[in-house]
């Protein structure tokens, strides 16, 4: 149960057990990283979502602001994320026949990379969406929660192919 | 700008604006919820997540907690939803081949469904796998995020064909 | 010290000291609240909130969501008000020559009123709107912050004269 | 992995897994219980609680907000806490010699006990004092956490002896 | 639904979305912001606040901290505000009359200015007393809600006339 | 009330208030703290903990996670403390005889110490092993909370003796 990490290659602790991994001394470097969850559901809803007229009201707008406002509690959502400023973040999204893409774009100067703030921004704003058109399609199903590219940090530019 | 519903059909404002929709008068009854979240990843980090060899530590035991303690901050994370007292509250794992489902499941005494909380849980338990996981795959895709059953409300039982 | 009321007539303890007064014997009512804030900033502001304009973004969906939220959180920040569970809440926005009215609507079924989750809802919407135009008028004022109306507990109806 | 509790007298899964255990079914009875913390420090330190000297300022005060606060928030801070609504909740100081006693009362119409909202106040009211004196004794001890007395559920009264 | 600025001189989106905007390169200075809000009560409802014979206990005090803990979730409840580390907080109150003035100082050394944490402050303190008094002036209102005076930034200086 | 510190020994303000004290001009360094809580049971609980036989399921993981996440709550819940991107943070058990010894330590690159986020973190696991332990041994007690060593700050190096 002592601290030390195992090896030089990960963090794993000698008795195996969670912690938040010593980042104490990781270079502070601009990184970014953007996110993507997919909202399946039906034509008919996607366009009820775009014109505005689901029962529980302007649904994009909403799912946009709880993404935002989730990206910035992703320390407090995710046990062993190290917490760090966000000094940028997007939320889009893109209607196309029966699915809505929700695309998340998060940049901070930190230790750390923020792929787990655009990807809990991406999948609060699918579960919002969901929450707007269950009424009409609780059958509506969130798909392909991924990073799609980040970049700082030692690894360097990363994109999925 | 009013505040009346347009038709007692739907919770709509005259102004298509989002509002959270009026529950005061609904009947408190048992409900349930279950739900998923699939994580899809290689085989030998299914392996690592259920030996415990990952550089952040033990996963599931980890991803269990952040998706009971998520599912308590549902109403705080997705903009509409009412809050609503959770009387139960699990998240299992059920790893098999590539990938790693995630089950949740709720219930309450209440006056609205508790599909949302089981979805939060499920979603942010496999987004802390994923976090636990990333330094060896970052790859790794969440899919099929879905309502699989809930029973509850005028509606009824309802389970996923 | 000692935790008995000073007297039937307040909550009053004996040193003084703050404290979240006894509501476990108040009768379960409906309860609803409104109340308002007022935005005062100049015609020329006015219209860029109205078209969407601001560097920021779309100032109204955003205050609006924002507002409801934080009505959610009202037990969170302000330090003796009773956890209730709110069954209804709207915001909205009456835009007139150089000032946004924001008016908050709640509901519960609950032992206390439920006027601070709607002066809450009000003041975060008006100082939502404040974030999305100081960088076109940072000299704006919230003003006329109260309660407009409340039903339910023991002293029944009351509007503002 | 199923769900069923493998007994009637515990609430034990299958696969020993932490959980929300289920209070579906238990009665709502009103619910009462004390807890204590013991800050153990030095007389003269104890005298600047007392006098309002110290660095940061009024220190009781200010522990007895933070105790109350973080009673409201003891759902999301103890992971298998059920949420109930505090009906009623009070964090008072004894000091003598050198340390102050913390009690906290807590109150509720729920279905599970508040021991947990009690020692929770007690504790973060605790470390509140010892955050407000220890530029001056960061020796300090917290000691005796404990439950002091509890009403309610099927088990009714019981006092420490 | 691109991601790029219109322009150099406002961080406007092409599709107008709320976003919180790019402060990544901006330059870390030291910055503070003071702000006001004041609560118009009674006379004898301001005696009682400055004499601690209120309902619900001593008003100033947990005001003040009510203030100081929420300018910390600022950027939780605004939703395009970037988080920032507060490095000095405080809340001070003047009462008069009939009225008692708020003001909130903030400093930061940070990428973005702090007027939103000062008016938070402010707000949430105004709130506070309002819940302290409400028991015996439900009619009080909080007004002139502003920004003082700031300093850092490019801006520099700046001060209410 | 007017806010200048009363001397350059200590913080406190003319008017004697609580404030978040100024540390807008304290050099940033590597902080380090550890903390203990003792939660003090019987030796048939404490197997009954390292067996994974209590009726809520595995304490010790989910007190782990409970004691880490309230480590990134700290300024969230003690209300003078400044926020700090914690850069590490760990929970270790140590059962032994009736009782189980609860060691957290964090680090950070900061302007203030990390001994709040320590104790917070050892008081919460302790505070979450008696949750999961209650239903066997509602006496148990949390003992000897303290600060074990602190490093970095003007203090230099620290332990107790």
């Amino acid at each position: 149960m002592t601290d030390e990490t195992a090896s030089g290659l990960t963090h794993l602790r000698a008795d195996g057990s969670a912690h938040m991994v010593d980042v104490t001394d990781k270079a502070v470097t601009r990184r970014t990283a953007s996110a993507q969850a997919v909202l399946v559901t039906r034509e008919d809803v996607v366009a009820r979502i775009a014109d505005g007229t689901l029962p529980k009201g302007e649904a994009l707008g909403t799912a946009r602001i709880a993404g935002i406002m989730a990206a910035k509690q992703t320390s407090a959502l995710i046990p062993l994320c190290h917490p760090l400023p966000l000094t940028k973040l997007a939320v889009d999204f893109e209607p196309a026949g029966d699915r809505v893409r929700v695309v998340a774009t998060a940049t901070t100067n930190g230790v750390t990379g923020v792929e787990m703030e655009a990807l809990t921004a991406a999948s609060i704003a699918a579960l919002t969406l969901y929450d707007m058109i269950k009424a009409v399609d609780h059958e509506a199903v969130i798909t392909d929660v991924c990073v799609l590219a980040k970049s700082g940090g030692k690894r360097g530019e990363w994109s999925r192919a």
